[in-house]
């Protein structure tokens, strides 16, 4: 697949800004996301303070965002991001799918991780824990996995895993109906912890048990940044820009609820488009460096 | 008139989303501006990247915004702030029209002045220098001025001047006709600095010219930010803030254009709602000490 100019990580406001404003100074994008556009919005009630569209309901305020884009024929890649890595003067993004894209720079619009990272999981990430079956399933050929599911829309990467590992346990981190193979081990503990001990991988519960496994997927609809794009610095949950939306990564800018307070969806749409104006300023001063 | 919890300068995008928003907060708010809203929004073209509002001409949005704030029945003031002073606890903000306001916050969002102050127009503004005619004009009485007039909208200043005044030159700096009293004389020449000496305030020009009067008001739509707030540090035309929005005033907030580049509707508006809501965590803060 060829380079894109910028990658955009995520569908809300500010994804969705980065990417209208980006594609009218003619950049290449690559926009990841939903196409249902970012849930958040849908359970949205009344929305009052979206200057220019008075007392909106989150539906229609996204219908809205949806039929922009559309005015600008630009669509959405469905393909969940579980790593960005900075290749010194390109990114390289993995997508849950397998696939790997590369962009000259990047925009992290993913909103808030809701939940907390788990004790070790950011230690162990690619030692026995991670974000993606797609990619790592083939290291748990015929091996016990637990998956750690925060969202309903991950238990394909459950059923999938169950078609390679000897046993898969599944601890349903949310509160839609499960619907997932038969094979499938449903575990009602409330995960706190995971570690590695001898080659496997312990998950530790709120209830005070232990389980062990030869591996751990952690499936959340969004990474937390430190853990999305390694070397990235963060506060809590937060990743740390100025006012350009620059973060600590040459080429990687940040907008949206990801830069912290407030968590608004006119702040949001605003520092998408400042985004968007420096990563362009960006590639246009490295082509200029480059000539 | 009664102490307001915020006063919020200027109706583009950024003071118009701030009023909004702080009044939802339930905030006391006087919104300085003018009923049109900004001039600049009605001469914008297409506007292409207002997330949510695909392809809307500068008068629609305008429109919109209107509508916004007829919603919330918020009215604005149609007096031109002129000096804003930081009065330890609270706010003091002097009107063109003679008139003073106090609030507990400020949040300025005054847009970009157009055109660099006057070489020294700081260094003698309140010594024979003046943005306020109605203020000043009586310093003035049968004596001879200058208005440097940057916008028609000022005329009725320069009429004002001319009936308390021996003389009044009207150095009209804006491309709509004149529609003045006879009385006024009408100077074609484009003033470059402003000095004082021997109780005489001279007015040089580009053509080399100097005229002396006995005093020179300046009259601009919006003021150079160092000019309105003493004490705000600024860096060229754009106050210098944080991510939240805080001016180094404490009780001062910026918003839009002011604040620096991109020049774009959303990011103003984006900033006018952090900064409504930084406002209201200052005010709410101020309540809880003083309780």
């Amino acid at each position: 697949m060829e380079r894109v100019d910028i990658a955009i990580i995520g569908t809300g406001p500010a994804g969705l800004e980065a990417a209208i404003t980006a594609s009218i100074r003619n950049k290449k994008i690559l926009l990841f996301g939903k196409k249902t556009l970012s849930e958040k919005i849908e359970r949205g009630h009344l929305i009052r303070n979206y200057l220019g569209v008075p007392d909106v309901s989150g539906k229609e305020l996204r219908q809205r965002f949806m039929d922009h884009l559309n005015a600008f024929g630009l669509s959405i890649t469905e393909d969940r991001i579980t790593a960005v890595y900075s290749m010194g003067d390109y990114f390289s993004l993995q997508g849950s799918s397998g696939m790997f894209y590369e962009a000259d720079s990047v925009i992290l619009a993913t909103g808030v991780t809701s939940g907390k990272t788990l004790e070790g999981e950011s230690e162990y990430l690619g030692n026995g824990v991670s974000y993606c079956a797609t990619c790592d399933a083939p290291l748990y050929r015929n091996k016990d996995v637990a998956v750690l599911c925060y969202s309903k829309n991950e238990e394909s990467e459950a059923d999938f895993l169950s078609e390679i590992c000897s046993s898969v346990s599944l601890y349903v981190q949310y509160s839609d109906e499960v619907d997932v193979k038969d094979s499938i081990e449903i575990v009602n503990e409330k995960p706190i912890g995971v570690k590695r001990e001898n080659q496997k991988t312990i998950v530790s519960t709120l209830s005070g048990n232990s389980y062990t496994y030869d591996g751990v997927f952690i499936l959340r609809d969004s990474v937390a940044p430190s853990n999305l794009v390694p070397g990235l610095i963060t506060e809590g949950a937060h990743v740390i820009c100025d006012r350009n939306m620059k973060t600590n990564i040459e080429g990687c800018f940040a907008c949206g609820d990801i830069t912290g307070l407030p968590y608004q969806y006119i702040k949001s749409a605003g520092e998408g488009n400042i985004a968007a104006l420096s990563a362009c300023a960006y590639l246009d001063s490295k082509k200029r460096i480059n000539k």
